[in-house]
């Protein structure tokens, strides 16, 4: 059995704390070590382009981040790990992507809605402000998922949409040109571990209450010092829940230490002593760390040697597959012998059921003409297999199902009943 | 003193008629030979994809079109011709102009605006049937002169707002990275001889009137004798103006042919006759070139080879620019040093008066804010002049000279007279 391939972009931007590090840097790190795995963790420097417009930024954030990951274990050998712009294919198939891709998909997207409400209630003109960039994001993104047809994306809640874009952009291609590329899955990353930071809130770079990963020892130890605790004395017994201090020793002790860290609490160890003891954990691990972080910032060729190591081997994927889709799309040598014909010109370009998960944990279905265009759009169900039902109901039964099924769905502006009857009665014929 | 660099697309779709060569590809390979000009004629084919979606069309036309012109006479050593998928640094810079791109000037294009008005006439959702690659065509077209920084682009009526466009694009890509790109002017083709078909009106595909250019001699002579004539007898005067069959000769003769041509009209030539002589005129136009172009039908290698020429020299030229356009927008290796930092650091992203001519032939100007939002639209003035004049007036007076100007302005959606007055100010803080 082949592996399963992971994907996983990081922006470029800002200077990892230790939330990003117990959060995400360790757990990604893990995960690429485990068996059946083929990891491929990437910069997306293009992707950063779209917000910073600072050249510097780009570049000096670019090298710490992955001095970080490779500080933290990141094995280059083992890890496919590149820089985003090392693969001009990307933008290339961004473009024959943006070729099949619906406008009105990324009319949908939450992110550019996001923008367009914040403009609408200040009074403003919809797009304002709005760059292209921020509009085409999520064509970009299926082009990070499918030029390497990653099977497994891990996201968070406020990214399954971009998934699903990436799914209905696939399979418009795959409809047009044959089958060229494989439907991803988003993961969701449910437990995610968030730090609390020194006031007690996430840590957060826009709550300024960060320990950078790698601070000096000194500065560790005054932050660490730091952090807001209660004002029990020495002696009286003290609470682990909701305790900051507490939960960050957890991301860093081993668990016989967490446990006897409990137990001190409840026995009324003074907070400077914890306070000692938490930094000397953490200080365990990112001190070896920061002796690696500290000689690849001192010397980034040996980063751009690690990154060299999965750039080569991106690349060599990327233009196979891209001179295939380049062939697909009829960019060939012009003495290239005319390829199969695509099978949509004996298909007829159908509408397809599509089931998804939101972020509110609901399970939903749209039905979507081939096109691209949006033809029913259910409410939320609260379990997968009734979402399931309702779809098999309209597969089957065709528009005398949907006075059953219409509790259910949501108007779509600009979509008569005659669309969706058409729509349904095509699937029905070519179930037939 | 350099020679000044024009740029032409063309679109791969369709089989070349005696109206295309007249029109279009006969006076760009002459002008191409005029002193002090450096010709870039390439095949768009990333663009032919957002409508075709036939592989084997895309591939047969690319071959058929780039027959057609070298059959013609273009020369491969002294015309930069290519395809633009030899490129794929345009799809690259693409994606970073997308990124300086605001989405309310692609909102306002008009082959866009076009498409919207057709579904909101016809009661659809607005962005139906429409892809991303029709919104984001003018991105396209605007890298596609941009990699060469092209001083020239001939264009139709219809295709002014494309290099508007391309201008606004780059401007703000050099505000915010430094002065890189060459402001694109377009080269109005006022005189393109359009040749009336077999029916008399426009000769063109879509009214199935056409003469291929390279069908074979007796089904050329076949339909040179199906031209509509009026029922005039031989010995009879006839009239040159509105006669289809006297245009066309005109076209392919030698001046003084065409004189004679006047006189035998005049002195009543029997419409056999007079079709007769057009086909001879065209036949040795047309039989020279059709051998060649035979030739390299059969022999797609030969194409290859000569589109290799200029692809080489394109690509060059193309890998070197992008690395300094990456360099600038902070893509660079993570060794290389800082560049200087970017103007836009200390200077303040100011609003800038743009000033073009419509397709209706009248000048307008606009004040476009830097972030790409359209803060003044004026109406179309008869004499570039009075738009001067009125820039002017905004620029030295600021808000002041707003009352007098107001009947010159069209109101702008979502703008306040705040947005306004703060752009003009910005602009006399900066001058002063």
């Amino acid at each position: 059995m082949s592996a399963t391939r992971f994907l996983s972009g990081i922006t470029p931007s800002g200077t990892p704390h230790l939330g990003n590090y117990a959060g995400m840097i360790r757990p990604a790190i893990r995960a690429s070590k485990a068996p059946g795995v083929e990891s491929y963790y990437f910069l997306s420097d293009y992707h950063a382009l779209i917000k910073a417009q600072d050249p510097e930024r780009v570049h000096r954030s670019t090298l710490e981040i992955a001095a970080t990951w490779l500080a933290a274990g990141l094995n280059p050998e083992h890890v496919t790990f590149y820089r985003q712009s090392a693969l001009p294919e990307i933008p290339e198939l961004t473009w024959l992507l943006t070729c099949v891709t619906g406008k009105g998909l990324l009319n949908r997207a939450h992110a550019y809605k996001a923008s367009v409400d914040k403009n609408v209630e200040a009074g403003r003109e919809t797009d304002d402000g709005v760059t292209a960039g921020l509009f085409m994001y999520p064509v970009l993104m299926a082009a990070d998922i499918l030029i390497f047809n990653a099977q497994k994306v891990p996201v968070g809640r406020d990214q399954i949409q971009h998934i699903e874009m990436a799914r209905d952009i696939a399979s418009s291609f795959n409809h047009l040109y044959g089958e060229h590329f494989t439907l991803p899955e988003a993961v969701i990353e449910e437990s995610v571990a968030t730090l609390a930071g020194l006031d007690g809130r996430k840590m957060s770079k826009s709550y300024d209450n960060t320990i950078p990963l790698f601070t000096p020892r000194d500065q560790l130890k005054k932050l660490v010092g730091s952090i807001v605790t209660d004002s029990r004395m020495p002696g009286e017994p003290k609470e682990v829940e909701g305790s900051a201090l507490f939960q960050m020793y957890q991301a860093f002790a081993l668990p016989e230490e967490t446990e006897a860290m409990r137990k001190a609490y409840a026995e009324g160890i003074a907070w400077g002593d914890a306070k000692q003891m938490l930094y000397e954990c953490i200080d365990r691990e990112v001190t070896p760390m920061r002796a690696t972080y500290d000689d690849l910032m001192a010397n980034p060729e040996k980063v751009e040697a690690a990154l060299a190591i999965g750039e080569e081997r991106a690349k060599a994927h990327a233009a196979t597959f891209l001179k295939d889709l380049r062939n697909a799309v009829g960019l060939r040598r012009l003495s290239a012998p005319a390829v199969r014909k695509a099978a949509k010109e004996t298909k007829a370009a159908l509408p397809s059921f599509k089931q998804y998960r939101e972020a509110d944990g609901k399970f939903y279905f749209k039905l979507v003409a081939a096109d691209g265009r949006l033809l029913l759009q259910s409410t939320g169900f609260t379990a997968p297999k009734d979402a399931g039902q309702a779809i098999a109901q309209l597969q089957k039964q065709g528009s005398a199902a949907l006075a059953a099924i219409a509790p259910h769905l949501v108007p779509v502006p600009g979509i008569g009943p005659g669309d969706v009857e058409n729509a349904l009665q095509a699937l029905l014929d070519a179930a037939a």
